[in-house]
């Protein structure tokens, strides 16, 4: 721990009481914050683990806030792991949630990634900024129900259809801000899945979805012959590389596009509107298409990863962040480019982003807490993510067109 | 950033000075290392964002080494990030290359995520604990060259089943420990990909990868009409959900399983064995299924992304972790429960492993360097990543199968 | 062609005049009909097809039905082909749509699929019947449109939600019995698809959705900046194997299923609920995730396609018919299977239907023509695939508990 | 049944005597070829058919060759179905199989289609012709393993790479013809999948592929701890959507491409390149890709259902016929358009080759029964079915461009 966060509580004598009383079987790994601090208890820790694996956890000890911040996201701290955070542009974003110029803070261990979007955000900028829409938007949580039989797997289907009404009462009496938008019924033999679909603002909102379902499901329980066998059966689907996330989109669907002369693309990025098409038509879209992928782009998920760790977002939901497709295109006297994300899934209240470090690069997009109107840090997040994604598809793929990725690599030193 | 880092060169003045050289225009934002040390750079960088964005990057700034050790991570450096990181064990790992107890660290802001590994590491110990197994490895990169017509396809087909000894020697010749294990050939129409295999010991590989493909195409270019398009082609496939990695394998394909008696998972799950396959056949076999995925499991991706995030992994790759497919089936007295992920990219040594925090967290698993043999230590980190999945999917779906999900998120102040 | 249908206006020689003609590039092939009836076209044909090519088409041209009757079915016809038709069953369905005993008629040339389905049927009368039901229906076209940009395709989507009812009053002008059901925008870059949903009754309905949308296409085209690209832009999917229609379904969604008894089990299949259910998890679901399928079932494209050709159902649209999930279920005393096809696309009235062969197919499961109500004759055709799709996936699958796959084809002498 | 195929020993009288035979109970209705020839026992079907179900078959019965010449191909025999079978072209076709031109042979009921492949012949014999080549060859079987754990599973995929030598010994033993290829293994929990590709020359190998396999795993079995589970593990696979088909191929990989003149798209098509490739990409590329299809083309699976049906290739198998891509771009002076079919499964022998309209069908195209050397008919085949797969897309590409397809459908009547 740092100095910042020192408290007089804690003393290494303290901590290695503790860890002692682990050792001897008195208090388990979990315990320690019923018994000390939570700076304290994670000292402790360290030092248990320290002694088993040999390891030195001088770094991952000094962190920068009271590890009592981080209670509800983690439990059995040891400390932080800090993963370098830069920043790319100021970038002009044109968006219909968030308009104006904004550093992209990303965090990332993969060396020329920043360098890489920061060229990108210099081209948009050159072009004019970046245009972005939200264009889909619902949170999604899919309980699967065992019915006895297909007739009454149809019957349940039925009711669902004629009591959307009964279900959403229940689920938003769970919630201050969600809403349930609708409810889709599928089918597979006697499993019946519900999915879920809610407006759940500023938040991610997965638990509240999940809360609100668990409400839903009960009446469903109550009033057909149906049995919750899972709240969540995996049409929703979470963490997963699933088609139904790429089609229908989860959290956010949103697309970032800008139109860029000539001019621009070859003083810039050195090649021609013509040879970028060419490489995105046959790497992202062909080559994708052979590959049975659901991702059409080039590093999409390399830019969802360093702004989802910069803004305290899910870092397993990178998986259906990269559902997104890039299309590039010649246009009289340019290029058009774009990137769509079919389920980006961000919030600016909860989870990650009351970290200290994770706040403050929300701060930096000028989009922690809830926005105004409800939902518009949220959206503005995503448009963000969508233009920071953009940038990074113009400058790997101008770099490809240019042969110069490996060598990019190797200047950079790695 | 801490007192750890700090160094005579920074004062205040220095950085505002900087600072002020960027906003007069006379450097550019990427330039101030030319100027100053790492951490000056670093510190006048955040002076200019919080100006810009009226955001205060005080805990980024508190960071636990010199800006300089990160330099080969990433440019624009403001901070870092720091995500809380906790252990989950420690847990018995009978791997080939892993054979011992070992705590897991895990690095998340998702609140009972690491109870849930940790509960699942216990009932794992109390099976005897977990196997583990590397069952295929290569890392792969796959450019896309592009040929005047189907003949020529066909005849760069033939030319590469005839010359990989030529292609290996030259891709060979760039690395002092890789290894070319084949090359595979795909045609759509005037586009011909090429996916190298590679062995890349205890590297993750992606760059080596890169450089010796590019010799390697090099190679195609001079011997044939070919023309290389981009020396990534989609079909490698790099952080994008495709199936081609879910069949084949990229990084490690791995499995790790156990088998439970029936005692334990009724005393400590609160379960049957029944109930647990029944949940997984419905919800991650069937739900996945319906849902068009290729994540065949509960929630591999989290554990996947706490795993990476505390070792220094790529966190874009936990796009490929997450096609993973977890089995739940009952057995004489007991339940078998297994977690197989096709796509792992896990190396210990280069990349984010050389951070201090990052080693750390390799240290507390013992695999931090170069293994012995080369290869081993990678292999090793693997099977743990495999072990900390299995152990979150039991705990997850035993927990749905008591339907307990949401209840222990509002229980841990979610 | 048959004696039955010879006209007098048909002799050899007028039939080798016209192809005379078209020797001397006098006629095209496809203008015959324009200067004799359709038969003596036909014959002309298979004289200049047989000189090309060397073939002997007599039993192409020995057909049963005046060609005529083919004239909307096909062009430049020179006789047809013929594929042996058989029946299963008789088997007991308890449909919504179809409740009773039929004959299914299947027209294959895979020796052992006829007997494989017929021995599933006679147990699933042993069973007392297999269950069926349509659990959603829709018939889809999802033209494509260009937008300008981002902002133009979001301003398309919102005008979309706004005006459904202008969309479905242009639409339902074009037919008398469609009906649209709802439209869903999705947005990629500067591409908006619309994808109309249609209840288009006891037509499979791939025509009347192509007229319809058109109509509505015009609306959005006069009203709004958007501009057509292409009627359909493959989110329809018609003819692809594609994830949207797997999950949200086209054509009828339509579910089997059966409990059967143990004894039964173990008397008529020679094998064990508890094998057979294990052959479907590990080769249906587990299997068929490793292998990134649409389809976890056995072969249910077999009956799909024998009862398809049998019907005169379009037989590239056994694409779509694959998209199903088999599952199989140890229950308390017996086992429960269940067959769930996604987007089974099928009707009772106009396209092949109206064949003479095919029409006679139609009437073996009485359901010839329109149904009353509207939709419910193809709502029983479902019904009917649906029973035959489980009577062939329990034979199957009882069969390779048994190994006795490939001993089953080779007694049966292929 | 035709005159032609009438034998003295039928006559309606035995007929109607064997159906009271079944009525009576004393026959069963796969029993009577034992008491009758087979065309008697197709007519007893039909009366027994037509009394229980109303239906008419007398077009069904009226078919053109010996019903003991479908012996093998179906069971229950009752006629045929008759399917419209046409011609489209000659095309030109430049193959590494097949040199010449040739009719393509169509057997469909979907008006429209052969004249728009019709079309499209004429369009690629404007440009001189098409190329065609297939690139990748082997027709493959996964029987799915059980092994006790991981431990077992890695050891057996040891044992198979080790000892591919002895399981391709015992593989061909069973074959005259067949080549057993490669064996690639798949681990998934205690399942493991191995898929063995052949090369079965002129067949298209399902059983030959089907009885070498189990052959193989008869060793695997002696030899390892492994137990078979089905033959058949879903990993091969057939008639499924599989990405595992569309990425490593099945049957025949086969591409079909040509470059038309500017002119020629302009004077023939009534279009344009850039508005062709426009078509393409929005559509069988953008729109198959947010679709999450594995078929990335128009309607391929059209043509290969219609020459499947008139070669007596299996229908079912049109599923993986579907796996296609369809790329279309503009060159210095005109349009390349290219189809890559991934997965076509084809035979000039075996199966429903062997029927009289069928092998006549094969006639046409001059590639009935074996080639010299062997494999090089069902090479020819396959590089058709790739050249009329091109000539459809073309047609009907342009004809969306031209915004002609509802016109063209309405036009012929349907």
């Amino acid at each position: 721990m740092s100095d910042d966060a020192a408290t007089d509580s804690e003393t290494p004598e303290d901590a290695e009481a503790l860890a002692e009383r682990v050792r001897d079987g008195e208090l388990r790994l979990h315990e320690l914050e019923d018994h000390a601090d939570a700076d304290t208890a994670a000292t402790a820790r360290r030092l248990l683990v320290e002694t088993q694996s040999g390891a030195d956890l001088g770094t991952v000890g000094d962190y920068a806030f009271p590890a009592a911040e981080a209670d509800s996201a983690i439990e059995n701290m040891v400390g932080t792991v800090q993963v370098p955070l830069g920043v790319a542009g100021p970038v002009r974003i044109h968006g219909a949630a968030l308009d104006g110029e904004r550093y992209l803070p990303l965090a990332t261990t993969e060396g020329a990634l920043l360098a890489s979007v920061n060229r990108g955000c210099s081209v948009l900028n050159d072009a004019g900024g970046s245009a972005a829409r939200v264009t889909k938007s619902g949170m999604t949580r899919a309980p699967v129900f065992r019915v006895a039989d297909v007739a009454e797997a149809e019957a349940l289907v039925s009711w669902v259809r004629d009591n959307e009404g009964a279900l959403a009462e229940a689920a938003e009496e769970t919630t201050n801000h969600g809403e349930l938008l609708d409810v889709t019924p599928y089918v597979v033999g006697n499993s019946v899945y519900l999915r879920f679909r809610y407006d759940t603002k500023d938040a991610m909102g997965m638990n509240m979805a999940t809360i609100a379902t668990r409400a839903a499901a009960d009446v469903v329980e109550a009033e057909t012959e149906a049995s919750l066998v899972a709240l969540s059966g995996n049409l929703c689907s979470d963490k997963k590389p699933a088609a139904v996330n790429a089609v229908e989109g989860r959290g956010r669907s949103v697309t970032a596009d800008v139109t860029i002369p000539q001019e621009t693309v070859e003083e810039r990025l050195h090649t021609t509107p013509e040879a970028i098409a060419e490489v995105n038509t046959r790497k992202n879209l062909v080559g994708s298409a052979k590959a049975a992928s659901l991702g059409f782009n080039a590093h999409v998920a390399n830019v969802v990863a360093a702004m989802f760790l910069a803004t305290g977002q899910d870092a397993a939901q990178v998986v259906e962040g990269a559902n997104a497709i890039t299309t590039m295109e010649v246009v009289d006297g340019g290029l058009y480019a774009s990137v769509s994300l079919a389920s980006l899934e961000v919030g600016t209240v909860g989870g990650g982003t009351k970290l200290p470090t994770q706040n403050e690069g929300l701060s930096v997009l000028g989009v922690a807490g809830g926005g105004d109107p409800a939902g518009s840090n949220a959206d503005a997040l995503a448009e963000a993510v969508a233009v920071g994604s953009l940038a990074g598809e113009l400058s790997l793929l101008s770099a490809l067109a240019s042969r110069h990725l490996s060598s990019a690599h190797e200047d950079l030193g790695r």
